[in-house]
Parts: C-alpha cells; sequence; structure tokens
C-alpha cells in the first residue's frame, strides 16, 4: 500500500522523498495547466528541462497515443528501473503518468501529486490508473498504486469555482457512505475557503473514507462498488453531455446522480424523506442546473451501457441511511423512470 | 498466485475450468503457427469464431500496434470484466496476450497455455507480460499472474528440434540453480522424447525452480535475479544476433551465456574446474556453433547496454557450485573480456 502525505509545505516533502534518485533519473508530467499553475509549488525541487513531459489538457489527450509519447519521452530520457515519475495535475495527468510508469519496464517508481479538487478527493486513492479507449472511458489500465501521494490544497487556490465543486460532489458521496455526522460537517464547508488549514483536514477525513473501503476490496470485486454511489444516475447525464457536446464537469453529473440515487434510496431503501430533501436542496443549491432536457427513455437507455453492469440490469449502490449503504441493488426499468420523474420536477 | 497445472488433457481441463463462461464471452489468442500444430488439442472447448484472435508470429509482432489490435477485437467482441482471455502460443503469443488481458478494464480473467518448450518452462511462471517497444525487448508491460498455466507437453511433439532444444537452455539453468541431483538428471533427458510422460514429469520439476525463486521475490528486487544465470553473456550473443540479421534462438545465446557464467564462475567463485567442463562439453554437444565470430570488445559493449545493470557496472548472477548462488556480482571489463577469450578457443 501507497502512502498519503497531506500536506502544505509540497516541495520539501517530494524533495525528502526523491532525494536519492539522481536528478536525470527523474522525470515529471504535466499539463499545460498544472504547469502554469502549480509547477511554481515544485520550486527546489530539480529536475532536468527535458524531463518535463507535458501532455494535453482534458480527456481527449488521455489516449493510448499520449502514453506512447510519454514512453517515448521515458526512454529518450535513459530512465531506469529505479527512475522516478512524479504526476502533476489533475485526474487526466495522475491517470495516464501512473499507467504509463506501471508498464515501462514493467514499472518504475511513481509519485502523484494532484492537483485539483477532483483528484485530491478521487484518483489518488485506490490505485486506478489508465486512458479511454474507442470511446470508453478508463477502458485501457491498471491497478497500482503510486508509492507516495502527495496532496496539498494550496494547489486549490487558483482553481476555479465550477472545478472546485466538481470534485466537492464526491466529498459529499463520502460522507453520505460515512456517517450523519460526517454528512452534517459536510455541509458545513465553506467553498470560498478550500486552500485552507481548515479545509485540509476535511480533505483528510474524505479520502480516508475513500481509504477504507478501498483497502477492503483492492480490485472493486464487492465492496468497493459503494463508491459508485451517485455514479450509475451520474453516467447518464454525463454520457449525455458528452453525446451533446455539452461542456459539462464529471462531479456536476456525480452530485446530479446522488440526487439520483438518493431519491432511489428513498423509494426502495426507507432512506428517510425529510433527510432526502435536506441533502437535495444543499446540493440544488451548490450545483448548475443542468443544461439540457434529456428524455427519461435517453437517460435510461444511457444507464443500460454503464460498464458497471454485469448482464443482470442496471446495478445501484444505494442507502438505508447515512454509513448504511447497500452494493448490488438492481432497479427496474419503471422505479429508474419515477425517479428520473421525480428529479426533473 | 495462480495455479499451473501439468496433464496431457489440456482440452478437459480448460472445459472445466471456463465452465462458468458463456461461449460469447471468451477469447482466443493465437498465431499462425498455434493456430495450425496446437488449436486442434484443444478440440471441445467452445468458441465463437469471432472471439478468435489472430496474431502475427515472432518478436517483430510484439509490439504496441499488437496489443492495440487485441483490444480493439476485444472491445468488437464485447469482452466484459468477467470475460476470459485463453493464451494460446508461444511466449509472444503470452506475453502479449497476458499485457493485453491484464490492462483491458483494469484486467480481465486469463489463461494461458504455453505451446513452446520455452514458453512452458519460462514465460509459463513469474506473471511477466509485455511487449517490445523502440527495440527494447520487453520493455512495456506488467507484472501479472495469469489465473491458471496449463502445461501439456502433447504440444512438444510437433516442435522443432531447434525449438526444443533453446527451452531446454533454461532447463539447464534450473538445474543448476537447485542442485548436483538436478544437474545430474536434466543431463540424461533424452530430447527425442519431449511429448513423454517421463518429460512432463522434468517439466514439473524445472518449474517447481522457477516458482520457488518468483514466489520469494515477484517483482525482481533481490534473489529473482537468480534467474538471469546465463543471460547477461547470453544477452551479448542476442542482441548481436539480431543486430547482425541472425536467425538465432533466444534459448541458443542463453546455452552460450551459461557456459561463460560458469567460467566466470570458476575464476571468481571457485565452481569446480572439472564438473565445469562436465556442464560445458555436455552443451557444446547439443547446441550448434554461434555462427559468427564477434570480437570480445564488440560482445562487451553489449553487456553494458543490458538492462539488468543499474549503474555500477555489468551485474551477473554466478554459482560457488550447483544450487549456491549469488545475485549482484559485478565483474569488470577485462574479467568479462577474459572469459569472451576462454569461450571462444
Amino acid at each position: 500500500m501507497g502512502r498519503i502525505l497531506f500536506t502544505n509545505r509540497v516541495a520539501d516533502e517530494l524533495n525528502v522523498h526523491i532525494a536519492s534518485v539522481e536528478v536525470p533519473m527523474r522525470f515529471l508530467v504535466v499539463d499545460k495547466n498544472s504547469r502554469q499553475n502549480c509547477l511554481s509549488l515544485l520550486e527546489g525541487v530539480e529536475f532536468l528541462p527535458q524531463n518535463i513531459i507535458e501532455i494535453g489538457v482534458g480527456e481527449g489527450s488521455k489516449s493510448l497515443e499520449t502514453v506512447h509519447y510519454v514512453w517515448e519521452r521515458l526512454e529518450q530520457g535513459g530512465a531506469r528501473r529505479n527512475s522516478v515519475v512524479v504526476n502533476l495535475g489533475g485526474g487526466v495527468v495522475t491517470d495516464l503518468g501512473g499507467f504509463a510508469a506501471a508498464c515501462f519496464k514493467r514499472g518504475v517508481r511513481c509519485v502523484n501529486i494532484p492537483t485539483t479538487l477532483l483528484s485530491q478527493v478521487d484518483a489518488s486513492v485506490g490505485g486506478k490508473t489508465g486512458v479511454n479507449f474507442m470511446g470508453f472511458k478508463n477502458e485501457i489500465g491498471v491497478f497500482s498504486i503510486p508509492e507516495l501521494v502527495i496532496i496539498d490544497n494550496s494547489f486549490l487556490a487558483t482553481l476555479p469555482y465550477a472545478e472546485v465543486i466538481s470534485g466537492y460532489a464526491e466529498m459529499i458521496k463520502h460522507a453520505l457512505l460515512c456517517s450523519y455526522e460526517s454528512l452534517d460537517k459536510i455541509m458545513q464547508v465553506d467553498l470560498m475557503q478550500v486552500a485552507s488549514p481548515d479545509f485540509l483536514q476535511i480533505l483528510r477525513e474524505s479520502v480516508a473514507v475513500k481509504e477504507r473501503v478501498v483497502d477492503e476490496d483492492p480490485t472493486e470485486k464487492g465492496v468497493r462498488k459503494a463508491l459508485n454511489l451517485g455514479h450509475t444516475f451520474g453516467h447518464a447525464f454525463e454520457s449525455f453531455a458528452i453525446e451533446s457536446g455539452l461542456e459539462w464537469y464529471h462531479g456536476h453529473s456525480v452530485a446530479y446522480g446522488l440526487i439520483g440515487a438518493i431519491e432511489m434510496s428513498v423509494l426502495k431503501c426507507g432512506f428517510n424523506r425529510e433527510l432526502a430533501d435536506t441533502i437535495i436542496n444543499y446540493i440544488r443549491t451548490i450545483y448548475p442546473e443542468y443544461p439540457e432536457n434529456p428524455t427519461s427513455e435517453e437517460l435510461y437507455s444511457l444507464m443500460l451501457h454503464d460498464k458497471k453492469n454485469d448482464g443482470n440490469g442496471v446495478n445501484f449502490t444505494l442507502m438505508h441511511e447515512p454509513g448504511e449503504f447497500m452494493i448490488n441493488s438492481y432497479c427496474s426499468k419503471q422505479e429508474i423512470l419515477d425517479v428520473l420523474k421525480i428529479m426533473q420536477r
């Protein structure tokens, strides 16, 4: 298992960790955004300019072609088995750079420094690496835990608000999976202060929820599916946005998906109606309206193509109450259409 | 840890193992040779014709392009996480098919059925998967243990003699790493009878040597390097052959490499001279003469580029006596040139 370090001194920590690696054997993967906004926080950590590998921004760059490019650059830089690859950026950089490191010479050392809230709270734990393939997200990849993940919320100071709330949706999810207490706490967060020491502590607690679940089930055979809470409905909203060419954040879809999962939990698992309304209202005040009006049938058919399904129908994680979840809950088409109708009221 | 099964009823065993996988979810990776010579032994195991994925023969096909092709075919066939990929062939098929399976949806089920002696005795254990990249062998890959490896020496009945002795070099290596007794036994093998029940037993013992070493050190940080015995010199002969466009088998290079390692062990580790001569003569009677006359300097410079080196010089595994080996033995240029001179006498 790798180590996750919460700090506001990322450069110092990285320097200590890779002190034994000669400078020419250090490689840094960034994209244009993280190079511009985040690299300055690594001041004092030495890399050769030719060992800084910049990849394109966004999901479109998360491809086999880009991994190929990273491997070429590692080869040209003379990377060896004891070289270290440091990935500095959002989920695209850490997922892709992690995959590249995991396969180069069957695995070189890897440190992830996630710089967006989404990647800090989600992609930082669990060792999922990968790239998109033939239109499917993260279709090619491996489970590979980086030896160190450094989470420094100073990076969040420059993060656009839309991206802050994108990552925050996963934190709401973690709180729901954890307890009433966590849920209370998360709904009091000041989203204007995400670079504060207080927020670093909340981030640490949120990541701990995911860590506990992943530790129990590293390869997603069982309980790890709990982390799909909100992602079945969310996937449909996200896929619809992609197909419609909308600019729409992953976490915003997850937030909508959480509303769906909560409504379904009220319908099927006796989740408290009043509490459901409180959470749903809270979510609705934070997240922008979904920019289109897909029909329930359209969304349902997108759900059918979710890779979380195994042939037994549409697979949900649902909840009796905060902290009490059930994985592998299959819902009928009618139940799904009913919930979509409630959501769109 | 995966299971390795030694049998002469490969079809029955495979049928039992994949009985629970619906036929459309089964995929078979072959090359032209294994399709022609080996597929008939799987009679009675059902695959859809469109799920049989044929890749090119030989090291030239062991590329990212070919893996890409296998992933496309898996995607087109609707492979899911609980699908099974069966790799039937030599090391190229099992290494490449294993890599493809390990990365598709972050890992689908995988069964290897090695059909050459080299792949049965070597590639079947240890979970090394991978493809060649930018001229380097197995440069991109992962460690991933298939859930089952089936070794059936019936396949060897159709294997050309040159390929039999190619795999056999690894068996000599295993015997050297194991004990005097194993060495005695291996030098009495009848290489005309490799499809016999007796040979299946010898194969089982040989594979067990590798299993023990790999179990101790799955990711090759330490003792697993013992398996590099003969491969430092061997690598130089192999690289020279590739650069000169010679047709020359991996195992034949290993056999020459073993001669080098034994001579070096006499020189530096007190390996018994008489025993060394016995083994070296035995090897020389089996293997053809090396077809070229590279200079010692040429071979030395190829050794410098071996990926087993870590910057401290050329890294050897050497022996005090059969069963007693030392990893990470660094030898000087003069020692290496001396041994190459003795070998070429």
